[in-house]
């Protein structure tokens, strides 16, 4: 039997060439490997929309959290900052957490998990506070699925004379992403999401003086990019400890297969038909979506649990995998019960129509004639 | 043309069934993966040493440095402590600058590179500063390739009712390792080194009171290793993040592997043979080793690089790399000219006479007739 197919937004089902990929060992001090982690970094600038005269993409050994973790630590400076976090979801909040543990500045505007964060409440936070010089934005929470306004946002930090950061984990590859035109400081993505890679390896792309004003700053030597940038750069492009050489391998063939595929509106396209079917499906039988389908990024949805006694989780979860989907064990929304689909990676409409079949037996198992709230 | 073989401590050429467990795609929430992952913590534990009843494996994304620096950044209270470091090459050194990023209470005892840390040397200086609370110790130090004598330091940190950490990154799986014997407060250690697997993953097994009680001791949320513990116990074998699914099947297939080759035994047999092969192969072409045999690790051997001056460095790696090897690039070693060629992972004794038969045509492309200092 197949292995089961990822409904997640990372990681994801990958490739059999990305996995091929991984079967060689790489000597990552060398001269090809080098240029492979290279070649990564030019693609991820041309993906998140930076020149590499003004951006360099740093690489880092670790998952997204990781590298959200390191740009905060490297370009948050210890004294006379303050990071001001747009928090409508888990991310928002992870990073919230992330900064108070390096005991720095951080507050946060907190809006609701099911509607974009709005350019207008944050303007107003800005206004009310003159200490804030750092806005930390997350592109797409996959908490809910829903993307933010990072456009008109990145408007209003501009106007403001503050530094912009976006968690683009969940969004590069599938939005566009404009790090020039959003006028940002960094960026920070994984290898697992919309690139379609293993998961691993980290990247923050980041202004190159920003890295450079940055030493010092870092609360960890292992997540200290400036160190890291300093040495990639001097290197040729080598990272400071053990890089995963397989992961990073096989996420350059994603990315040489994400670029051959027509890049961010080609995988754009492929995601959101699974999403619509997706959605179409599940609303006929019954489900409601928890987010607005205008709002909704083509990476997982998420749907209200059923009221009814009768409803029971794990019946869903275990139909889905025998019908070869794995989706998330639980909810993460904070107030109320709901359950999460994804529709990215390496499976397509068929799959999802094969899902929303199985979601159907599922709720005839449980005696239920629909999924409605 | 087959792939080169790597001759560095970490990362080791791996065997073909650990690579292949790299092709499949696996879900991290589910139950086959915890299984997987739990699996590991198990045979870690018995690799080190350690008894499940006391300690725990603690999985962290990231190479080995990261997880020396989760372990002192947990483990190492912020406040009312001082660490104390063995101090005899590069990965000693690290840990002092990982320590100093968190700006927690450390000294550090130097020691000559050359020669394996002193007990007599640490009981002194542990009495000569009651302040310092833990120590920690690299049990191989690939700087060189020299071992430092853990079970007497041990007895020392033991009589004086200190806490004891082990860097086993580089000798776990190959020199005996027991960390209940040790008393030790926490190993380190990294998928990529004795076990043979690849890199991306690392280890703490910790004692668990130890954990525990380490609860907001942390410098990074990504480092949080009493975090991770309590989220991986209380999910039955979750990462707190997107872990490196790929890596972890890959070392799960390794530390099979390695059980199967009769464990830390066998593999240091099999290591010493190579050692051997390559110490006697150089020293007759006039090489010099570094250090002396009867404290040298079968993990990589240091040699002083030749005085004349048509020595050129380039011109053996280049000659090596004709041959299928690939040695690190450069020296370590801080007072002197040293060059460093690997004999772990997945290479025989054929391999170290072909590496030795490579060195000597290097010798004679220089024109040289000995490789003596």
């Amino acid at each position: 039997m197949a292995d089961p197919l990822l409904l997640t937004p990372g990681p994801v089902s990958t490739a059999p060439a990305t996995r091929a990929a991984m079967t060689r060992d790489w000597p990552p001090w060398d001269g090809p490997f080098k240029t492979l982690t290279l070649g990564i970094g030019e693609k991820l600038l041309a993906a998140a929309g930076g020149a590499a005269s003004e951006y360099l993409a740093v690489p880092l050994v670790g998952s997204g959290s990781y590298a959200v973790d390191a740009m905060a630590g490297t370009l948050l400076p210890r004294a006379g900052a303050r990071l001001l976090i747009v928090c409508n979801g888990n991310y928002g909040r992870r990073l919230e957490t992330s900064v108070r543990y390096m005991g720095r500045d951080v507050v946060t505007l907190d809006l609701p998990e099911t509607a974009p964060a709005d350019p207008a409440a944050l303007a107003a936070a800005l206004r009310a506070d003159p200490a804030v010089t750092h806005v930390a934005v997350v592109h797409v929470e996959t908490t809910t699925g829903l993307f933010n306004p990072v456009d008109e946002l990145a408007d209003v930090v501009r106007a403001s004379g503050r530094r912009l950061w976006v968690d683009v984990v969940a969004s590069l590859g599938i939005l566009p992403v404009r790090m020039s035109a959003w006028n940002a400081e960094a960026v920070a993505l994984s290898s697992n999401k919309g690139i379609e890679g293993p998961p691993g390896l980290g990247f923050v792309i980041a202004r190159r003086a920003a890295l450079a004003a940055a030493r010092g700053n870092a609360h960890s030597l292992s997540l200290d990019l400036e160190h890291q940038a300093r040495f990639f750069e001097e290197s040729g492009g080598r990272f400071r400890y053990t890089p995963p050489t397989h992961v990073v391998a096989a996420f350059a063939a994603a990315i040489d297969a994400f670029v051959a595929e027509g890049g961010q509106p080609a995988r754009f396209a492929r995601y959101a038909a699974n999403l619509s079917a997706l959605l179409d499906g599940m609303t006929e039988l019954g489900f409601q979506p928890v987010i607005a389908r205008a709002v909704q990024a083509p990476v997982i949805a998420t749907f209200h649990q059923p009221g009814d006694a009768r409803w029971n989780f794990q019946v869903l979860y275990d139909a889905l995998k025998r019908a070869g989907y794995l989706m998330f064990p639980g909810k993460v929304t904070q107030t109320m019960p709901t359950f999460r689909i994804g529709c990215m990676g390496q499976v397509d409409v068929a799959d999802m129509n094969r899902v929303v079949e199985a979601a159907g037996a599922a709720l005839r198992e449980m005696g239920l004639s629909s999924g409605a709230p």
